[in-house]
């Protein structure tokens, strides 16, 4: 089978050399998972997402999604793929099997959504956010709840949205105005307006379960009075059966710069006084349960970027080995014409996309792995220390991760040239489509203002510090490692200045010129994520660089190839990102002092 | 009016107090274009875009053009502004009067074309390229070819196109394999396919001049057996009076990412044996002529790309003073909201918008300006330095500008949030449509060796140090003023620095190792492009610092917000820069390392 959407080669590098997943199966949760079954799952996964789901990838993006009388109608071939896909049992994979999932290790489970998200993340959006629904009132729903919702959401039976967004309350969650009233039956009459809603409205199952955010009567202004409650679009009878329509309307979908197979609805609720809701969690704890599934949903998103550029690499990379056009450089004039792959400047973009792509494939798998052992430690401050390492790094994976996979799947399209701009061909799609992620789930804005604000200071900076630690230990690593020492060491020298960098924002975040921090929350976000990705990289070539000494002979290209991609990202982006760190430090502060006046414009 | 697609007073700045072209009104040729005469002349082009081409830009977009047995039919909004656009003589502003142009200063033509090109650049492709086929004709043409075809294509009477591009020669226009084979009379009979041809063919007048690149029968293989024809759609009789139809047929049009309103066709030439051209300029010459044409189209296209950012500014700075969300950073929690303008991170985007869009205005606005003094000047050594600078500057003014271009449309879009992404707002056209001007009239890459492998050689270095010579000049002026001597100092030193990149990349470009040297044209263009960018910046810096000290009450936010834009970009852009000019000085060579195979992929 071709490689398409996820180079396999990678996948299992990343899986079985560099994470070692396959000891995960030493602990009795993940058993059953060895290195064997995860071949097989992967590529099952594979399988599926190659010949069935990406057919629908080009189809679904010109058919759209049609809007009709408060129907919804999704591109027609998406009810096989979505049979398909839930009779496979993929939307739960790393969930608990009682409830419907598979109970597998989520890197595992991350490796398959390689290829569903890759070859159609427009309909992976649809299981995508009924997973995290799931989650939702997995983690936060009565017994009740869970047995009437839960297992129908784990295996596609119903799907799942998430609503926050209105039209005034977008960045900011608390300006919402939907509405709770309790009722003398312990549930609560909602009414609202949301906007924005992915999957909100469709006509693939019978039945769309909401977790809304809305304010009960008389609850405090702001994000300290906000709840969450479980909101079906047709009510469920206690013992399972569908009952009367719940008055949860959608009165329009998005025209969009992208992702027109999936519907972004805007939703009344209550709008004829008859939608009822129950308590999800407790009251005037909406926040806190919303940021659980927010975290989830930005690695998500970040997933989704990184899927979008992992297949724009793929395409460029086997694109630019047939195109021929131009002679070699420096060739005489009468030679024939070259694959454009041998062109210093093409080769130049490709392998800044192997860098990149290479890179958030290990951040996000180790975000994943960094899951899984939280679940199979039994040591809690191992544990904690895990969990809190993910919280750092999930604005890096979604800020940066998706506004470097925008850019690589720009570098994708102009490796087509011409081509890349026309409908053909699937580069201008994995654009489009991958726009999007820099902006839902916490503009990425939001992000690096997470990033600095919250998890910089996270118990009291430990959190950073253990990444820090678990950075320099792939730094020392690498240095006594031959022919990577160099390379090691500009890491290292990189990691140090970060370190610099990041008491210097610390300090700066608390001092009264707080605001002037905050301007630079964006480059600090940036330059953290350069050196992340330099730690990845680097880890990846040590192993690489050990791999040749060990076995010579065996898949030299593969292993020296990661060798020089870290090579390259090392001495090509790091100075750059050196030079990103100067900024930070000097904080020159001409973004606060200009007028608004001075802006122009009106 | 509302500041809409470009800052008046921003235009104005550049105009009359950066390149101060009133003063040109001195010189004979442009006596008429005094002042107020430019005043007038951009206040009607901003009236005609704002008020009738505007409001045909999204609706174009949605509508696209049609296809249907040969015929290619436009937006229907389109045949009003045509009529208005050639009725108000925008089409051939700078050209010569005698062939239907108004004569005035490329710099105010181009000034006017900022409302053009920001209202509707879909639009404007037909009006655009007439202008370039009409100075291939001025140029090379015959009287008898010059009165045929000059001032129908100068007035709009006709469009005008360009025919280089097919399946298997893009980048490589060497590789073509259109034919000509010349007839007794001295016509040629034309045949071959070409692609990507924008307004090819449509319905908006009722002939379309082709000038095409053909080789004829026996002609050497490569560019040096290339010439240029002149193939009309209608055939023209000696008194002008239309002919026959001279079989150039529309097989197709392409669908692409953005740019719907503008016809990209494919055509065929001769299907029938029955197109005839007339040879423009002379056998076996048609490369050079090509390059003159492609030349002022890359200028344009460098401009498409900065009017789409200049439009996306202003759009973003008006929407960020009026959405009111979340509140001031460090406010306590029941403070209103306000304007997403002051939050930190919006306005560092924005202040990153207008330093780009300002440095942009006043490099292609200069340009322009040494293209209007090779028109005036007496004075040879003078002209030809002018002449030089324009080519050293052309491929910054497409490459460098589109890229940085397209990026400010996506901070616009960015600055949107969600609404960015919708179809309500302007936003994501203008990326979808700028997208491709990093792709047409030589891709980006191609652009940056043209930086490396033509233009910094020109003139055995003189002219790249002719343009060194003019920014050091702009330099050490900056230094005299008190309060942006820091500023002045570290261009200075960036400039410098340059200059010892410059002389690494040619010497290298010369070495053994020229592949590699290659493989860092692009960054090389990038960093000379942002050095560029602060001189720009600190030239205006430097005309706002004395008004503010001469009129110390007058528009100070304007002057101010000149300062502080270029301190913003070159205390936070530089540095970055510097950092990149490391690894160019440095090459490290993995991109030439890396083996094919170890990309992975295939």
């Amino acid at each position: 089978m071709a490689q398409l959407i996820a180079d396999r080669r990678d996948i299992d590098f990343v899986l079985f050399e560099q994470l070692k997943i396959q000891e995960l199966s030493n602990h009795e949760r993940f058993s059953e998972f060895n290195r064997k079954t995860i071949d097989l799952i992967v590529s099952e996964a594979r399988k599926l997402a190659i010949r069935e789901i990406l057919p629908t990838q080009k189809i679904s993006d010109e058919e759209g999604v049609r809007f009709d009388g408060g129907k919804v109608t999704v591109p027609e071939s998406f009810h096989r793929v979505y049979q398909l896909f839930t009779e496979g049992e993929w939307l739960a994979m790393a969930e608990d099997p009682k409830w419907g999932g598979q109970g597998m290790p989520q890197t595992a489970a991350l490796a398959a959504a390689d290829y569903f998200n890759g070859a159609n993340y427009g309909f992976m959006m649809y299981p995508g956010l009924t997973h995290g629904a799931g989650k939702l009132v997995e983690s936060f729903g009565t017994e009740k709840q869970k047995n009437l919702f839960l297992k129908n959401l784990y295996t596609g039976k119903w799907t799942g949205t998430m609503l926050l967004t209105e039209p005034e309350a977008g960045s900011d969650v608390g300006a919402l105005t939907a509405r709770a009233l309790k009722n003398p039956d312990g549930t609560y009459s909602i009414t609202g307006n949301k906007i924005f809603i992915s999957s909100g409205e469709h006509d693939l199952v019978e039945n769309i379960i909401h977790p809304v955010l809305a304010r009960i009567d008389g609850a405090p202004e702001g994000t300290k009075g906000i709840s969450l409650f479980l909101v079906p679009k047709i009510r469920v009878n206690d013992d399972g059966t569908p009952g009367e329509f719940n008055d949860v309307v959608c009165t329009g979908i998005e025209e969009k710069m992208g992702l027109h197979a999936n519907a972004t609805c805007s939703l009344t609720l209550g709008g004829n006084g008859n939608c009822i809701g129950t308590l999800l969690g407790e009251e005037n704890k909406g926040m806190a349960a919303m940021f659980l599934m927010m975290n989830e949903a930005r690695l998500l998103v970040g997933h989704q970027a990184f899927c979008c550029a992992s297949a724009s690499y793929l395409y460029a990379v086997n694109y630019a080995r047939q195109r021929i056009q131009g002679k070699k450089l420096g060739a005489s004039k009468d030679s024939p014409g070259v694959p454009i792959m041998m062109h210093p400047d093409v080769r130049r973009q490709l392998i800044t996309m192997k860098a990149y792509v290479e890179g958030m494939r290990s951040l996000l798998y180790f975000i994943s792995y960094c899951q899984d052992m939280t679940k199979v430690t039994d040591n809690l401050d191992e544990k904690e220390k895990y969990e809190a390492m993910i919280e750092v790094l999930t604005p890096i994976a979604k800020g940066y991760v998706s506004d470097r996979a925008f850019e690589m799947c720009n570098h994708g399209l102009q490796v087509y040239g011409g081509y890349g701009f026309i409908k053909d061909y699937p580069m201008e799609q994995l654009v489009r489509d991958c726009r999007i992620t820099m902006i839902y789930e916490g503009t990425n804005g939001i992000q690096a203002m997470d990033l600095l604000g919250r998890k910089l200071g996270l118990k009291n900076g430990k959190a950073v510090m253990d990444v820090f630690a678990k950075m320099a230990h792939t730094g020392a690593k690498a240095r006594a490692v031959d022919n990577i020492k160099n390379i090691a060491q500009k890491f290292e020298n990189a990691l140090s200045r970060l370190g610099e960098v990041a008491a210097h924002m610390a300090n700066s975040a608390m001092s009264p010129d707080f605001e002037k921090a905050f301007a630079f929350a964006y480059p600090f976000m940036e330059v953290t994520g350069d050196v992340v990705m330099a730690w990845m990289l680097l880890w990846r070539a040590t192993i690489a660089a050990k791999s040749l000494i060990e076995k010579p002979r065996h898949q030299v290209d593969f292993y020296a190839g990661q060798i020089k991609t870290a090579e390259y990202f090392i001495h090509n982006v790091l100075p750059v990102c050196l030079g990103k760190m100067d900024t930070i430090l000097e904080s020159n502060n001409a973004v606060m002092e200009i007028s608004d006046a001075g802006f122009g414009g009106s």
